[in-house]
């Protein structure tokens, strides 16, 4: 499935890396330099999206059990790609999406109850080719996670620096989803790309402008040649 | 995905070739014979399968298109499998569905609006390796089904012979189901069995008996060894 004009940029990784922040700022700059962007996140606002949701909020889902609830997900899912998605790309806009299908993988395939094969297969359907031209993983330490979460809730930094039993848990869990992710990283080199979420937002969203500019057709071709 | 004692059938065909019909006899005569059986087909009345529906109908669905329509169903699917199916099977007893997954290959992949990878993708997350292990496929010229779908639906046979142009149509759209259950059996010849939907009823419920018994377990040793 290959595009012509539209380029589609998603970004992955754990609670609180900075993916809105960043998506917000990547728009900005690439909207300053002429490029045609839409932000994007599920489940996106399609009318099929909705009724899904619809769905899953009356209860009814949780009756059907995870294998429903992650087919109901990919129906939402593949209802935003065609009805925004796609037609974005086709209109040679940027499409910037916070959270794909790399985001299922981690939380359902590798610390949910789904096993991969199935996710896989999930996949497929729901996203009928559509994949990412470049997606940008945000990554830190599960324990630098967990403190910029705490922070964001106002909970100050435990003075003993010592965990308790659920917080270790916790760690627990965002670093099998950090694997995840870098899993994914490492497996398509293509089109995924590692950002170190450290640094000072200003810093981060450098290095993604870094990565993402050179991908897109040159903006004053573009209009050069009537917008398609 | 092995099973203890549970057999799974399915019983698939154009409209009219007389599956209803057949499942009622079959599941007479495997009763009296004294098994343990159930009769069921799609949405298959599981919480989960009732809420899709309710989108269905909703019209919400059509508003996303065959694929999210497709997905959709596949989501009810699923719901019935694990909910109704699967523990019948996990408690011994003989499942009759009527129209299962070759129904979508048919419908949905050969004469929809679908693409067979995507209906086979579809396939893996609805069913989750529970293939039937027996299928009854009935077969009837594209003809003589319309003839019997006007029959039941009281319009006399045409006098001239003649077809017009929708009936032209509607002939062609049963060959190429017909042709693609065909195919389905062909490439599957372990679990389908292609059988002759013309005799009259008792003589269908006949060879469907002796296609079916073969591959239930007696019924005599299942109750000695205590219903397991
Ligand atoms: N580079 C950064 N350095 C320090 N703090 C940051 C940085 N980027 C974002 N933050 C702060 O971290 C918190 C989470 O940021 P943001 O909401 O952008 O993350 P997110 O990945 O979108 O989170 P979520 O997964 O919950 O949507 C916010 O309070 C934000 O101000
Ligand atoms: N062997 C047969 N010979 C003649 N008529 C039959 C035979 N079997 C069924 N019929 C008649 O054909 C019609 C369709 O039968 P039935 O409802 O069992 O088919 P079906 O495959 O379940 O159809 P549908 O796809 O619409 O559910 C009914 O009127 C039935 O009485
Ligand atoms: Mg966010
Ligand atoms: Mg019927």
């Amino acid at each position: 499935m290959t595009r012509d004009g539209g380029v589609f940029v998603t970004f992955e990784g754990g609670e609180g890396v900075g993916k809105s922040t960043q998506i917000r700022r990547l728009a900005e700059a690439l909207t300053r330099r002429g490029h045609d962007v839409m932000i994007t996140r599920e489940p996106g606002g399609s009318p099929g999206a909705e009724a899904v949701r619809h769905v899953l909020l009356s209860g009814a889902a949780q009756a059907g059990g995870p294998r429903f609830e992650a087919i109901l997900f990919a129906a939402a899912r593949s209802d935003h790609v065609e009805e925004v998605i796609r037609p974005a790309l086709d209109a040679g806009r940027v499409v910037l999406c916070d959270r794909f299908m790399d985001s299922s993988r981690v939380y359902q395939g590798v610390t949910g109850d789904l096993d991969p094969d199935f996710i896989a297969a999930l996949e497929r359907v729901a996203i009928n080719g559509l994949r990412p031209d470049c997606t940008i993983i945000f990554d830190m330490p599960a324990e630098e996670g967990l403190e910029r979460a705490r922070a964001r809730a106002g909970i100050p930094a435990g003075a003993s620096g010592e965990l308790d039993r659920f917080e270790r848990e916790d760690i627990e869990l965002h670093r099998k989803r950090r694997d995840g992710f870098l899993d994914i990283a490492a497996a398509d080199p293509e089109r995924c790309h590692v950002v170190d979420a450290r640094p000072a937002p200003a810093a981060v969203a450098a290095m993604v402008l870094s990565i993402v500019e050179p991908r897109l057709p040159d903006p004053a071709l573009k209009a050069g040649r009537g917008g398609a």
